[in-house]
């Protein structure tokens, strides 16, 4: 990889780590390596840029990895919204590009709103249905503030993504009934049979935001599934629900991003847009508290509070460490650490 | 009103009742008449566009209805996108707007993608808080098809809109948990109580989508809520969170409006966008369905299906009947039926 790409990659990986995101931070290396090596994740792939607008860009990764196609693309989209407003772009024939709010964020270093979007491997079932069609599918939204912390949500529209079930499962805990079916569809505690049929294919996978019926609203959960797919794999031309990672283990996963940006000062001046968000998040940190809660989260309000304590260093599991000298090893680089 | 602002307001309402959505249909109507008599409601009140770029609009409704304001920007939005590929508008200044997906579905009919969503009473309580400081915030998408119905999302971002308590209310049915708190913060299954305390702000509401906890994902459907604020009062300089419908019962709502439109033959062939939303809707209709269950529904398709058989005749209940009847008692207007 070019040492620029290979910079991308790792700061997004670190800023996942820093984020407390551990599932989408360095732990994740071995599979990019490995994903290089077998020759499905292409390290020198070029950036295509297949059609452009003022306002509008379609990219293909061309199977490298997530990362560096939608940092660069991200880059250009805010560059268009600085112009023109209001920018979009989907990015085709990628792969995993790590924590969706890393590119989302980027837009709030230009004061922009910014918006990431990612389909992923199809763990999800659509409600009334028993096997997974559908990927964990995240949504982020980030908006500038002035004085608080900025506004960041960053969410699977799964009601939680597999990294839970395996914590859950190591821990020999059981699941809340909204997260996970079994292989007959039905509500499940296990998480280790769930892990164990969604990797055999037998049926049951992840729930939608709001769990297993519609009294509970999993409908919405599924809805905004969809609306990831719409606008990522469909209207990117690219792979979408079942078809990603749908040619197996052995051919490229053909991921699919959709990123934007709106420039808030086409709608109204920087200044009234900030204040009136921090004046909500006030209203929010201000406001009673539930009965045993001693608090009220702003969406990143939690990552921004680690992050900031990890500034200098991020605390890693020593699992993940010896994943990261094993991969060292085997590609005959030393860690200094 | 003018002629053509009641026929915009009229078919929203009968839209409405068509789709199954009684809730947000032509029981409303005393509502507004009853807003226009108190003086909050401005009957002919200007349709101000405030800004206007080639793909941006802002807009006052000058505290008119919300449907005429609604319905003219996203004519605006549409015509815009098609030209300069996606384009956005803030409405400010408004009232309520009736179903969300109305204005998402206008983009049908140029093959675009639709986007609508809009702020409301605050209903609901973020995570871990004990009052409500956020509307039902509902979410439309709207994204063509070839041979199949459009996909239409519409989804309040609260697990369940009020309307639903009325109903299980009614029926002297317990609500599920996930539904709303009590005035200390705490999941009830008591609709009537829920009702109450809202009513004469003892403290509880609405829970967001996900439920009262992290554990089922509560914070996603408050950070859904979160963005809707954000994207419709804050960006429109309007009214947000707490603020809307915020000085009484005597003085203007304020509810705030952002509309939205993607041009997909920006990104790639409408033919190709179309058949490829087909077939992941067969492939999701087509799927194995969960235990005890025989349909995998696609969103919108409930909605479309009961819009085909009330083509002609709309069902409405005996007491909304009486309630419009009424209401044209009362302004000298004799109905036909």
């Amino acid at each position: 990889m070019s040492n620029e790409d290979a910079k991308i990659t790792t700061d997004v990986l670190i800023a996942s780590d820093k984020r407390g995101i551990a599932s989408h931070g360095v732990a994740r290396l071995k599979r990019y390596t490995d994903g290089i090596k077998n020759g499905i994740m292409i390290p020198d792939a070029k950036f295509e840029i297949l059609t452009e607008t003022p306002n509008t860009l379609t990219v293909s990764g061309n199977d490298g990895l997530g990362q560096p196609v939608s940092y660069k693309t991200m880059k250009m989209v805010i560059e268009k919204a600085k112009k023109n407003n209001v920018a979009f772009a989907t990015v085709k024939n990628s792969n995993h590009y790590g924590i969706a709010g890393y590119y989302s964020m980027m837009a709030l270093e230009e004061k922009l709103i910014g918006f990431s979007t990612t389909n992923s491997f199809p763990l999800v079932v659509p409600t009334f249905g028993k096997n997974a069609l559908l990927g964990t599918d995240p949504i982020s939204v980030a908006a500038p503030t002035n004085t608080e912390r900025p506004f960041v949500v960053d969410m699977a529209t799964s009601t939680v993504p597999r990294g839970k079930l395996e914590v859950y499962d190591r821990r020999e805990k059981e699941i809340p009934a909204a997260w996970a079916t079994d292989s007959e569809g039905n509500p499940t505690t296990n998480p280790g049979l769930v892990l164990k049929n969604v990797k055999e294919k037998l049926g049951g996978g992840l729930l939608p935001l709001g769990g297993a019926k519609e009294e509970t609203g999993g409908h919405k959960g599924y809805g905004l599934a969809m609306v990831v797919e719409i606008l990522t794999g469909i209207l990117s031309g690219g792979a979408f629900g079942p078809n990603v990672y749908g040619k197996g283990k052995k051919a490229p996963a053909n991921v699919c991003h959709f990123l934007g940006a709106i420039n808030l000062e086409a709608f109204i001046p920087m200044e009234e847009f900030t204040n009136s968000l921090d004046s909500l998040i006030q209203a929010l940190h201000n406001s009673q508290k539930a009965e045993g809660e001693n608090r009220i989260f702003i969406q990143g309000e939690k990552e921004f509070l680690l992050a900031e304590e990890q500034q200098e260093n991020v605390k890693l599991f020593n699992r993940v460490i010896e994943n990261i000298k094993n991969v060292g090893k085997s590609l005959g680089v030393k860690p200094d650490f």
